[in-house]
């Protein structure tokens, strides 16, 4: 992390000035009485907001309720469930995420309007609106309620993922929670991200800063080269750190930024480690290239190939799917001129293969984070994409339960 | 397969008249002495040619070869080898696939300009020159020799993959083989694929005719969404069954066209039954679609779905997966008039799940084939993708071993 910002221990959602969170368990989920499941996360005072969701043209229907809602550019609280995605769901699925919302509003004491509904969980099945009914009203909100909800977000995830960073000069902070593992893929790979923040943001700088962030961490990331139709990354500010109001231009929106960029990539890179089935994380760095388009390509296109990740899966130096993948990506490329190197040891110069010491690159990929960089040696364009090994594992999690 | 064609029985690419084939062992493939891996297709007059090649960026040298000498439209001999992929080898690499064409071309008494060359396997290591050269000379030509040439180029393939169709209107024949496996994908999905026909073919048309029958057979066979540096698929066509010059509009055209398209058609499925870890071959048919590029598009993306397929390797009827890779395919659709049928039986309808016997849909997914039928119910235009299961086995085959 960057000199400006630093890391807020345990940090999450519930970490910015005046957010609060809950969570309760409504069955939802299939593994079992008292897991968490369902959730709100509040703002003591209406925040500005913006989103960035799946683009899915099957969208489920929390997505297409959170849409419409989030034209006015602001919100209060956002309700949640894991366990069941409401998509394919038809009308009953709309008045189910309607009345989630209407639920959580009266709870929180405001408009339904001003709330927004996000599902992830299995597609095509109704909610268990009795259950939801039942236990929504009573979810306790609290200021360290964000570990909780993140809980009730996950599914085949192994962990939550939570963070939040202080921006020094400022003095405001940006907190997020994430929940991935499988049907992630780049444009955009996330399933859940809910970010808060108690500076205060300006509607359409808060939109811009959060694409340029989510095009940088969850666009970057793949798992499985699926994507879903819940996929929502969620931001907002509530302004209650007394920041100065923060616009395009305006001296802190740099600040905001990279604050913003470092909660983002935090999550992706943990939504990456976490895939399902997942024993390593893969860093991709493509430089050299004629155009950012064509380096964040040939890095997810060489972070998403099946073949890439079962050899780094298997510990096996076979960089010739690297360069494979890298030739396939659409991104221009020269094969006499690619340089590709392993864990800092080179490979490929030159486009031809150099002698190497298989047993260290072994070693090297046997860790668990294991950072693969080519070079297209043709331009001064980068990216960085993140992905991981695909395991047997990978396989059995989504043939033996039906997520 | 249509009235107007039938099925030579135990054909192949030595079927067609005039056509010689031989294979040999020169310890390429890593699995073991006396394994065939080397070999030569020849016609025993000069034939029309033509082709379609990788598009990914990064080509294999015999590809690079033998797209430049395929501009003159003609060739008489194929020289192939599997187990090294002469990929990623530079000018040394180039220098090689030239010498295998002179030292075929030396074998079969032609022109090495007219020998055409192909490699599948491991990408990056120099091929052993030594062993090629000493063994080479020696292929015995034969009548029958097509099997042993099929068996050369297999690598992770479990069987080798033969047919040919004789069209009963101009009594020619048209023949192939073909490897698949791994690293296979849409534009195009092949590795190798050698076609031959004893009909007399005017260049132009070939080339046209075989482009249309790649369309809608190889170019729709999704393994495992990566492209190789090595596919090629090539037709010779030697006119000695006597027929009439078939060419754009003649009489004959449709009836070469159909027996072409057969032949790859079968193939394709072949590949698809028999990807890496394989238990089932899936096909995916997607019908009112608004274009045929949205059906194509629609089709390859359900087949292509890590987690529909995994999910089928489960026998798992989880339809919502289905949906949601139509939903990110690009296809044009309107979620709330899918239909969906699996095996006959109909899940979803108006975009709405319907109640189905779960039991049923377990058992339809557990046989060797498995039909998915997706209706957009907006349009007119279909098409028709396949595909295998995600099993275990793929990961390991791709992790454990160098391929």
């Amino acid at each position: 992390m960057k000199a400006s910002t630093e890391l807020v221990p345990e940090g999450g959602v519930t970490s910015p000035k005046g957010f609060l969170a809950g969570a309760t368990s409504a069955g939802i989920k299939s593994n079992g009485e008292g897991c968490l499941d369902l959730g709100i996360l509040f703002s003591e005072v209406p925040c500005t907001a913006a989103a960035v969701f799946t683009t899915n043209k099957v969208k489920a229907a929390p997505v297409v309720l959170s849409q419409q809602r989030l034209r006015q550019g602001q919100a209060v609280a956002l309700v949640m469930n894991g366990g069941n995605a409401n998509a394919c769901t038809g009308e009953q699925g709309l008045a189910d995420a309607a009345e989630m919302a209407e639920l959580a509003a009266r709870r929180a004491g405001v408009s339904a309007e001003d709330v927004l509904v996000a599902s992830t969980g299995i597609i095509g099945r109704p909610l268990p609106m009795e259950r939801i009914r039942a236990v929504l009203p009573k979810v306790v909100l609290t200021a360290d309620g964000g570990h909780d909800l993140a809980r009730a977000i996950i599914t085949t995830d192994t962990a939550t993922k939570e963070v939040a960073v202080r921006a020094e000069e400022g003095d405001f902070i940006v907190g997020g929670m994430a929940k991935g593992s499988g049907m992630i893929h780049p444009d955009m790979a996330t399933l859940l991200c809910f970010l808060t923040t108690d500076a205060s943001v300006d509607v359409d700088f808060l939109g811009k800063a959060l694409r340029e962030a989510v095009d940088i961490s969850f666009s970057m990331v793949s798992i499985d080269r699926d994507t879903s139709t819940n996929d929502t990354v969620l931001i907002m500010a509530n302004g209650l750190s007394g920041s100065e109001r923060i616009a395009q231009g305006s001296r802190q929106a740099e600040v905001f930024q990279q604050a913003l960029n470092q909660v983002c990539v935090y999550l992706a890179r943990e939504i990456a480690r976490d895939g399902e089935g997942a024993t390593r994380l893969i860093e991709v760095s493509v430089s050299g290239a004629a155009s950012v388009a064509d380096a964040r390509l040939a890095a997810r296109t060489i972070a998403g190939s099946s073949l890439v990740k079962a050899a780094v899966h298997g510990s096996d130096p076979n960089w010739g799917r690297i360069v494979m993948a890298a030739g396939y990506s659409g991104a221009k490329l020269a094969a006499d001129k690619i340089e590709l190197n392993i864990g800092g040891i080179c490979l490929v110069k030159n486009g031809c293969p150099l002698a190497f010491n298989r047993e260290e690159v072994v070693r090297l990929l046997d860790k668990p984070e294991v950072s693969i960089a080519l070079n297209l040696n043709i331009g001064s364009a980068g990216a960085t994409a993140w992905g991981c090994d695909l395991s047997e594992e990978y396989v059995t999690i989504n043939s033996v339960y039906t997520t």
